[in-house]
């Protein structure tokens, strides 16, 4: 293979504009730009109050196939298909998550896209960027401190601590604090109790943030949250314990939108990344709504494959937000459809047509359901590798043909701009195809109908099983009164089912759901199938022993 | 009592000046200038380095008595003397420590001085400012996560669990998590262990972030922290780890100084915090460094009393970097000073000369510490109320007289600078006096001896003694070749001695050191006394209560 040069080396070359340049281009006035630097600002929400009556532009969901160790690049198709509608002439902003610590110190790495289609500055986009997380961090860690402080100053609402649901949080990969004792040391020193941490991108302050339309809306649903129950199983909010002033007061900037470039100077906005396998995995309702007044053409995305984050991208966030998006990207990697096609990690640079085939169907089903299901246009983008071969890219053509779906080359990785032409010209075309857009369940349907919903139109599961627990989490979220609310699925990202050792389009299984929790501030019940992790841990080697930072703080090492 | 506005109030009525304007008045190039939003803003440290050859200005330290429930107002002192300093026409920048989240939501508040002699934006400044402190306790837990994960993935360094001194840190007062057992759930899940985690401040990160003069001492500070001990008993460090780079390039942006500005407009460089009752309780050298070059006067505090923040500044901060104050100013109440006569906290508004009488002896003993072990010049600074008498401001001043210092009448917080023309006269005038600035100790005495200097010279004790505990932990750390490192003494903030309830000046008490543990990075040795807190609890009615935030962003309840 040549010599490539690594994305911070192609990101740390980029001549970049001033972002106040980029809000010009974007049509960001001055008076809602709070600058970070100078690659960096946040968007005044006031803006889109002020925006409201203006027209919004189109909206474009990337999302992907089943993730494989041979990855897919689905941040980076984003970037890409931007510039190239911007190359061919449209207005165009792309509207991203923020990165985790967690992943850049792991294995993951950092997640602004990679080659010639990244936002930057990508150092700090990887690192703190504006804060936000921490915010997020400092506000769940305030609410559990007033929780455990409660109990302790005496306890009047009369706290269970062995039902307590809210855990604290932390921004990094951390296995030591998935689950603790704490509270020791004697009469003084709290409360004994099991306990654990999560990652702040599992927290539901994350999830409420991307999902709240302005302050007044954020405080309700933070007041909302449900920290646990009392001995006679009354649920504890936040509110009770008075803990929704100082937590939003913490939330105040982290709110607002976040304004960097890619290398091509298009417009981005990142901001808030909820984890998609525990909560909903897309970025905020905010920038999302910002950037569609700000383009005629707004690229979004949503974590992990379709099955996770479009099913919540479009059953969730869609609902809540009242968007309709005009077409869906669907990115492979020819590589990736050979992996789901048996072929091992160290042979996958071999053409494979048999194991291609063997694999596309997880594609045609992700695309099935994105057509089918929700009724909505969609085009698949193959991101490019070298050792693609002609007849493999045929084949995937050929058989997304029989859907009446196109199949678009994206070089952006290697191109930029450029390689993201032909894609962007199909989703222009697209986004002019009728639109029959449907979410894969209604809220008035039992908690148990919309789990079979989403587990049989979506994941094509025979069916939906719940545990004894779960059916006793059931019955008392319905009395509760959080029957109505959507479903947000925790499950493992491998596969469309939740045994994440089924690749492909598996068939004949049933899905599990061991336990439901309510996130009442977010507003979703969350069904937690498979061992879900909220708390990753770090590999044998961390990609954080390779960072350095030179005289001049110039980083290395980040990926 | 009249109808005081609150601290808040007061700063969101004044007419901010943009930071660049700020940064006019303090003559800092646009180049060196990162803006987060209109009134804040980051100084590049290569300023420093482009400044090296320009003179300083003259450096005043801030100090106070012993502190006490009636308050002293050490940094609304520091604000309204800059004010004052530049009313009569100085040259003049304050350099303060930034707040700590955990008093902000616990029972002491924000700190940003008070009345009209506030930095502002007050509440940007007491809830996450630019991020340093999560910078600050991502790097911390970044070395905590890697730590237990090389345990985890094999322990190739041998460390053993049980001698782990590194903790965890969160900016929050959450006595929850003092004493906890981490790690369990079985194999996947960590190695149990005891553990717990520090408040941010107490990290030994801040400590070395705010000792650091550019990014190579940083990175070589963080290597060499130890955060363990093997089983055959060599210390761990964070090089061992391999974490220093991943660290330092987390803190590249934490290492640059904050500049924001006070009511009156007077730049404020606010950069850093230790703990000043485990951590040696200054702003950076960073900062402190900027603010000589930016001005003929740099006023800066440090915390607590004298004997801890004073203390340190002088023997740990003043030495690292190479510096000498010009003048000492020691700041009072007459209330504080009658509490230390033994008055309960509800007189406190009646005139009472005889326990003023009893409480001077506080006061004198800093002053003399200041005058006769460090050589200094000093001013005693008396806060004013509005319940202060004539006879009893006349007291403060006659028994300050015979020791040779005078007193000003500071009424800063009344009436801003104005209020503080006085005091800034005088301290103009102690810079012009003759200094014969020296250490307390030198730093080739033993451990034990320098321990007794500070002990004996600063505290006034009859001696110092080592329980067997600190005795064996003294022997290894000479043995391991950190006997020439300076003090840092963690000792109660509310005594001279180590027992929190021997107010005034007491006598006749020996100090008692528990436990010796060195901060290899920072470059001290902590010498832990009594029960030093570096994680405190939230009170009953906490004040984040009383916090909210309306829907446009309107910050309540700070205070």
């Amino acid at each position: 293979m040549a010599d490539y040069k690594t994305d911070i080396e192609i990101a740390q070359e980029c001549e970049k504009q001033k972002i106040t340049e980029i809000a010009k281009v974007a049509g960001v006035d001055d008076q809602y730009l709070e600058l970070y630097g100078n690659y960096k600002a946040k968007i005044d929400y006031q803006m889109l109050k002020d925006k409201a009556n203006e027209p919004d532009g189109k909206l474009i969901l990337v999302t992907a196939i089943t993730p494989t160790p041979a990855g897919e690049g689905k941040t980076t198709t984003s970037v890409g298909l931007a510039d190239g509608m911007r190359k061919i002439g449209k207005k165009t902003v792309v509207a991203l998550r923020e990165p985790s610590l967690g992943p850049v110190f792991g294995i993951k790495g950092g997640a602004a896209g990679g080659g010639y289609a990244q936002v930057v500055p990508m150092e700090d986009i990887n690192l703190h960027f504006t804060g936000d997380f921490h915010a997020i961090g400092a506000a769940n860690n305030l609410l559990a401190a007033m929780l455990d402080n409660h109990i302790q100053q005496g306890n009047a609402l009369g706290i269970d601590p062995k039902q307590i649901t809210w855990k604290r949080a932390v921004d990094m990969n951390d296995r030591q604090l998935r689950h603790v004792i704490d509270g020791i040391g004697g009469k003084m020193q709290g409360v004994p109790r099991e306990d654990g941490f999560e990652i702040t991108v599992a927290s539901e302050i994350m999830a409420i943030l991307c999902l709240s339309s302005d302050i007044t809306d954020l405080k309700e649903r933070l007041s909302r949250i449900v920290v646990g129950y009392t001995y006679s199983g009354e649920p504890v909010t936040a509110k009770d314990l008075k803990a929704q002033g100082a937590m939003a007061a913490l939330l105040k900037d982290a709110l607002k939108p976040n304004l960097v470039q890619t290398l091509e100077g298009t417009p981005a906005l990142i901001h808030g990344g909820p984890f998609a396998n525990i909560a909903h995995g897309c970025n905020s309702i905010t920038a999302t709504k910002m950037a569609l007044k700000l383009s005629d053409y707004t690229i979004t995305e949503a974590g992990f494959a379709a099955d996770l984050g479009a099913e919540k991208f479009l059953d969730i966030k869609c609902r809540v937000a009242g968007l309709t998006p005009s077409a869906v990207v669907v990115v492979a990697t020819v590589r990736a459809l050979k992996y789901h096609g048996g072929v091992a990690k160290n042979d996958l640079n071999e053409e494979n047509l048999e194991a291609l085939k063997a694999g596309l169907p997880n594609l045609l089903q992700h695309v099935g359901n994105i057509k089918d299901v929700y009724g909505l246009p969609c085009v698949v983008a193959i991101n490019a590798f070298p050792t693609d071969t002609k007849a493999e890219l045929d084949m995937v053509e050929a058989e997304c043909k029989k859907l009446g779906v196109n199949v678009a080359l994206s070089e952006v990785w290697a191109k930029g701009g450029e390689g993201g032409k032909a894609l962007a010209e199909e989703v222009v075309r697209l986004c002019e195809e009728p639109n029959h857009f449907k979410q894969s369940y209604e809220l008035d349907l039992s908690i148990e109908e919309k789990l079979e919903a989403i587990c049989k139109k979506i994941y094509h599961a025979d069916g939906v099983e719940l545990t004894a627990g779960a059916k006793k989490q059931l019955t008392k979220l319905e009395e509760l009164g959080y029957g109505n609310l959507p479903i947000c699925m925790a499950k493992t990202q491998y596969s469309f089912s939740d045994n994440p050792k089924l690749l492909g389009a598996p068939k004949g299984f049933t899905v599990t759901v061991r336990n439901l929790k309510v996130s009442a501030g977010a507003g979703f019940i969350v069904a937690l199938t498979g061992d879900i992790m909220t708390m990753p841990g770090l590999p044998k080697v961390p990609a954080a022993e390779k960072i350095d930072i030179d005289e001049n703080g110039v980083i290395t090492g980040l990926f």
